[in-house]
């Protein structure tokens, strides 16, 4: 698999993207089919793991709210022990390991415990759900800049963004994982000065044949995503670009290619 | 290609990552292989332009700094021509062609006469150098944020950033195309308010065979990379996240697999 004379054992912190197969990144493609043992959360989509072979073991680590520091560190001692016992573990993480994705947690816990790893970047919800909604995060003339955000807090804590800092109307704003908090996060961002009529977009499941899309404004946006049920995930993107959205709409879910029915997941791993 | 009934001209607005076939999206792979017209432009690698069959019509549209208004006009028609009598254009971008890759305005023009056409996000430079480079662009305690900025400015204006907003310790920076203007940027950024021992990393090249790495602070990096002779194209991620490299340093550029012999490229166009 990795091409090198060493065939030591190494854990690979895959990036899946945001869940079209067809977005997987070449490389990621080729370890997930020749893995030994995939470790996955809940991100992570049927249609990507379908592409695991039936004879490779799995390992299903997906969070529960509220308990996740105590299981990052479960979840970083099993990567450990899956490598100490097998040649190739591949370790998949929605979107981009390194944005949101707590790449650095696993592969500094690795490097700690002298095991070899390699981080393969995915497609990341902001870049694909972008691209599927037709708003592009930088436009000449609207946007010279990209932020990327989360809604998600630890445990109960507020958030701890610096508000002051998000208003720069010529900033793209994208938040990850922020329905849950989004009244607070809208409310924050016009009290510290961000127009309450900036566009907003809201793009659930993006790029999977769930995908749908609310085009509304920074004021509107809390009561709109309650109004139109719209579940997670869930990226959120504010600012200016968000006009363009109407004229770049090129995205029709039902035209995705028909993906292969999905094999029965198997209830456990026997790793 | 696009398995739709309907095999009407559709021109794809295609993100190449940043250089190394190998993180290709599985979707680009298949484009560019099935192209009947490419067109790319100097961020493009010729490792991923090697991909394209013999057969295939390429145009090169690489621009000239300090000529890019006009040349981008130019290259929005030439879509538009080449939609008219081709059957599947495929536009090649480096990284993602929704995050500095302008291909927001080749949407538009596209859109606005009438040409049908889908847009493929790829893994920006940003994604790819902290992968690569042992960067976590967001970490837990340490960045709960990332922000994507660029050099590049239009012809002689300066930077139309607002310094003051990018001053957050725990927002990730990520700077494109900051080479030319490194001096302005980091004195900006520091005159804003930015602590001049933040810890930064210049990746030029990132990815590939080329791929270098120099750890500095926001003070000395334009000293560094003058020093060091480093050359486009280069990323630079300025925070406390960039620590974190030293531990997380995992790619060893020689490892790279050894890519088949380059065809030579061909002088011009038939298309």
């Amino acid at each position: 698999m990795t091409q090198q004379a060493n065939k030591q054992v190494c854990v690979y912190l895959v990036g899946t993207g945001p869940g079209d197969p067809d977005l997987l990144t070449v490389k990621a493609m080729r370890l997930i089919r020749e893995a030994e043992v995939v470790v996955y959360d809940r991100l992570v989509s049927d249609a990507v793991l379908a592409l695991v072979e039936p004879g490779t073991a799995r390992v299903y680590v997906g969070k529960a709210t509220g308990r996740h520091t105590l299981e990052q560190e479960e979840i970083n001692e099993l990567l450990v022990t899956l490598a100490r016992s097998r040649r190739s573990v591949v370790r998949l993480k929605g979107g981009d390991p390194f944005v949101f994705g707590r790449g650095g947690e696993e592969a500094a816990y690795l490097a700690r415990h002298g095991v070899r790893f390699e981080v393969v970047p995915g497609i990341s919800a902001g870049n694909a759900c972008g691209a599927y909604a037709g708003i592009p995060l930088t436009h000449r003339g609207i946007a010279h800049s990209v932020q990327f955000i989360t809604g998600h807090c630890r445990e109960d804590r507020p958030l701890e963004l610096d508000w002051r800092q998000l208003t720069d109307p010529a900033t793209t704003l994208v938040v990850y994982m922020g329905l849950a908090q989004i009244a607070q996060i809208t409310g924050a961002l016009i009290g510290a000065g961000r127009a309450s009529a900036t566009p907003v977009a809201v793009i659930e499941s993006g790029t999977t044949p769930r995908h749908r899309r609310i085009l509304t404004t920074l004021a509107e946006v809390a009561a709109e995503v309650t109004r139109q049920a719209i579940k997670p995930p869930a990226t959120m993107i504010i600012g200016d670009v968000v006009t363009l959205a109407l004229e770049l709409d090129w995205f029709v879910p039902s035209a995705l290619p028909d993906r292969p029915p999905m094999p029965k997941r198997r209830t456990s791993a026997n790793a």
